[in-house]
């Protein structure tokens, strides 16, 4: 196996804040945090520029770190028809980047990230950060929030058995 | 001016079918019907896949033809928030498709179409089709419907007054 051969990118969609996390599981089924962070677009410009910078970034991070698979949060239900179209056209952006790269695609329901990461669907957003922290032996809860939701995201993909190719 | 210079793609998007049609408009703002077309993506793939396949089209329509504006239908209004989400998704792939060839991108509600083409934010698809099939002078209505609306796009981008660069 290859040490790209497990390297996940979890990926929290948003228009204005897009959150990432790199997470490489190795033989021994541990997992490490290589990288996080945020997409941030820029406020104020038109939609198409905005999606244009998220799959211009994680188009990047692919290209850089060569991850196997990209697992997305699933998004998402009972909000409004006009915010979920706008997340769509970030999300669209993001799938095709993987899509681009020919990477295996995995999407995760929000509750199912909770479940993997905490044990529980309904786990706040405070415990799902200490279990990140905890889990990948970090010494502090990555910041800002959808930072930390990318690699709840990847870790979800790693600990429900998304295994190495 | 040169040729091209007068040429609008317009869109139609949708997940399984999206519309398009490309008009010229010469510098007695005459209009003519270039192309138009479906792009159909495959039923019972991915999202990811579905998406690329409208993403690659659109980016070799821009390619084969380079339009200077790309008119894009704006979507929607009191639908569920599930199928907005996967509209979006389509949706975000033109925009990106048009932004990754540097394109303006116009956006119309669908109300202004139906303005500009037949004089009434109300009119029926049918209304639209005739209307279509006069000012472009075609023997007849561009099929499917999917196709007319993309050309009812960039029409609307025509009449009202987008004008080649």
């Amino acid at each position: 196996m290859t040490e790209a051969g497990g390297l996940v990118l979890g990926i929290d969609p948003g228009t204005a804040a897009t959150g990432y996390g790199l997470v490489r599981m190795d033989d021994r089924l541990r997992v490490t945090l290589v990288e996080c962070g945020v997409i941030r677009t820029s406020a104020g410009q038109p939609l198409a520029t905005r999606i244009r910078e998220i799959y211009d970034a994680v188009f990047g991070l692919i290209e850089r770190h060569r991850p196997r698979v990209v697992a997305v949060e699933e998004v998402f239900h009972g909000k409004n028809a006009q915010s979920a179209l706008k997340l769509g056209h970030a999300r669209g952006a993001i799938l095709l980047a993987a899509a681009h790269h020919d990477l295996m695609i995995a999407e995760y329901a929000p509750r199912q990230i909770k479940k993997a990461v905490v044990g529980t669907g309904n786990a706040t957003k405070e415990q799902v950060g200490f279990m990140v922290k905890q889990q990948l032996r970090l010494k502090e809860v990555p910041t800002p929030a959808d930072a930390a939701d990318g690699v709840a995201a990847a870790l979800c993909h790693c600990l429900m058995g998304g295994r190495p190719a």
